[in-house]
């Protein structure tokens, strides 16, 4: 049982040098035991830092019998978070993830006065102007870095590094789990299904892999991403989201014989007054860095109008990076002692100047397209596909067709020039019902990137 | 002529929200323009982050009568710098360059109370102990982000992001010139003399080229990022440089055969108690983002020991760029409201933390070589000359060999194993006093980058 008065980080309290920072943590999986860990590891380099120590107190866990990789030894241990949250630590580390209970503990602990720092990309992106506004009121840091791109410092990028810029455009590939399947289907030729698998297998992917392989994660993160970058709340339930389940390895080995590889995106771009949010997988130019980013790396293209195209790069998910973050934060926190308002506002910008921007509907977003179709090997075929496109005046950028075997469909990938989603589909529909079209198909949005 | 008091920053003096942040902008070159249009185009942007304007009050400028490229109607201009130094400002941007009279301005703002912002990477490497102490003394902010990497915020990734890290390696393309020539190079299969006036007379080399192609600049460049990293002075003297001169299109074309691109590296390792400070063109995997950072455009690899590897990439010079990462600075300067303890210390470190690191001695650094050779077209030569290298224990990992014409030398390029400097120039020794080696001959490092 953890008693606590709910005190808080306060530069007047003297000796502020001597005084440790008590920090509560809850939850202890892989990121919990790896800040343990990494903390033990560098506190003398930290003390250099910042004079003083950062000192994990308590630690709420659901089963304290399991086994740990960190020393606990010096640490209270409970199985209630709230108590963790009264008691007498400066700084609530969230790391149990979801929304309920993490948004009440997160609450309360603000409410409490106390600093917080959260991987948590899920409660941010669906409860985030409670949380930030609750921060704001209370005065208290809130640190998010570890939410998105794991150990990539990218949330300080965009909110500070990049402070001066007008965004127009984010591109991410921020799920690393979608990276890594689409990585093994290119690298191995196998199906969705199979690269699937091999994920669960190696403890990439959990057993429910919606929240990955359906870009809800990469949604969550990018409504964090949006709300930075365009000083408005963050909108998750607005964002376009395609799974990776419609990539089938022709799509793959055709995307890459046009010079392209297929790569699943986060995208936010500003039009005019408004914003196109989506997730999906995306044909990026094999010229471009991001078509080299494999595997479970993270990767996020940010452009703005003084610095034109930046881009950062690094592990996206696991214990040691996702704990590189969390201890940022904590560093930054401590060495506030108390002056917290002179840190930039959780989101860059105060909560009462943050504008909804309207979004635009998918319908209305422009983007190349790829198409795959099967079709039967009889002339005018493409005469009459082209035709559709011209119609709409949709130009084939680049299209590849191999030779069938005798008797065959032939398959045909195009590329097309930048089109409105609307008059993308409605061309298709009309090509699709042309009767040498069959009906399996596959398209595909692309990215260009241009500079 | 401008009359000063020494006024600065100050979290007390009411009103703070309505008092606009007074700066002075020493030097109205290229960076300084696009300073004053960045800040003119997006200053209700920043009063929206920070509640306050940024207001350029005063300007420094060689020559009033030439034309510029932005708004002075509102700002006292003089060529006088001492006297924008000594005017009511309350940040002094320094963008003049060089040692002196940079030195003395920048001392001299410090003493007088007033922040700092600068882009003066020669005068950070080289006397950059004095100016951050003297900030330090001073409790001024030292804002420094446009240094390295124009508009990539590498300093706050590193110095902020990566806190929680022991930094152990950092490689970086942060000499702009230097792979807009390569690149050049690499495209047009041209020879760097050639290259080079190209790139002359496009404006992005100096007349005097010597602080791009011959690594002065990337090395300043790097004295700051290994202070930042591994906490001690800068030590500009301490790098190695080799120049650009050295490389031969032969070498681009032969490592690209081989899988590699040459870049032009600013490198900087830790290993045990020691330092390994190097700049110089260098063979890179062509799988490795870096090799696509292409034309002026920098990248630079930081690996810690937490978050691995990361990979930040942008435009390194340019006016709007890099006054990007000015204005970064100056907002985050405004947001302390003379609260500026509270920032981190410029380098990231208390200046009496900081301890020198013995840098290693080239002889003693290890990588892999790539070596390219000229030989008579005999039976027995790559016999002898693996032969050489064998006894010093250097494995071939890649040869690459063609079939000369009839009568002609053959030429010949190997990537070796990892040797230390000496070892290698040994070898290098006796096989160049083979009778079948002919004189010319090249040797590049190869950086493999395991993650």
């Amino acid at each position: 049982m953890i008693k606590g008065s709910g005190t808080s980080l306060d530069a007047r309290s003297a000796p502020a040098e001597r005084t440790p920072v008590r920090i509560g943590v809850l939850g202890l999986g892989t990121v919990g035991q790896a800040l343990l860990r990494l903390l033990a590891a560098s506190q003398s380099r930290i003390e250099r830092r910042i004079g003083r120590r950062l000192a994990v107190t308590h630690v709420a866990l659901r089963d304290p019998q399991r086994r740990r990789d960190c020393d606990l030894s010096a640490v209270a241990l409970s199985t209630d978070p709230r108590a963790v949250v009264t008691a007498d630590v400066d700084v609530v580390v969230e790391l149990i993830g979801g929304i309920s209970p993490a948004r009440e503990l997160v609450l309360a602990a603000l409410a409490a006065g106390k600093a917080v720092v959260t991987a948590n990309k899920a409660l941010l992106a669906e409860s985030g102007g409670e949380i930030f506004s609750a921060a704001e009121i209370a005065g208290q840091p809130l640190g998010f870095e570890a939410a998105v791109g794991g150990g990539i410092p990218i949330i300080k990028a965009l909110r500070e590094g990049l402070a001066a810029n007008r965004i127009d455009e984010i591109a991410g590939i921020i799920n690393g789990t979608s990276n890594y399947i689409l990585t093994e289907m290119s690298r191995r030729g196998i199906a969705f299904e199979v690269a699937l698998g091999r994920a669960q297998r190696l403890g990439y992917a959990e057993a429910d892999p919606r929240f990955d392989v359906d870009g809800i994660d990469a949604a969550h993160k990018l409504a964090i991403l949006a709300a930075i970058a365009f000083a408005t709340p963050p909108d998750f339930a607005a964002i376009q989201r395609d799974g990776l389940a419609r990539v089938h390895p022709d799509d793959i080995r055709l995307a890459g014989e046009l010079g392209y590889r297929i790569k699943p995106l986060a995208i936010a771009k500003r039009h005019g007054g408004g914003l196109e949010l989506r997730v999906h997988p995306t044909l990026v130019p094999h010229a471009h860095p991001l078509a080299l980013v494999d595997g479970s790396v993270n990767a996020v293209r940010v452009k703005g109008d003084a610095v034109g195209q930046t881009l950062y790069i690094g592990r996206g998910a696991g214990g040691l990076p996702t704990a590189s973050a969390v201890l940022a934060d904590l560093i930054e926190i401590a060495r506030t002692r108390g002056c917290a308002a002179v840190l930039p506002p959780a989101l860059g910008w105060p909560q009462a100047s943050l504008a909804p921007l309207p979004v635009l509907p998918t319908a209305a977003t422009v983007s190349s397209f790829y198409l795959r179709l099967r079709v039967a090997d009889t002339p005018g075929v493409l005469r009459a596909i082209t035709a559709h496109l011209a119609e709409a005046e949709i130009s084939v950028e680049a299209i590849l067709q191999k030779e069938p075997e005798a008797g065959a469909d032939a398959q045909l990938a195009i590329i097309t020039s930048a089109v409105t989603a609307a008059d993308f589909e409605q061309a298709l529909a009309q090509i699709r019902a042309l009767d040498f079209v069959r009906p399996d198909h596959s398209c595909l949005r692309v990215e260009h990137f241009d500079d």
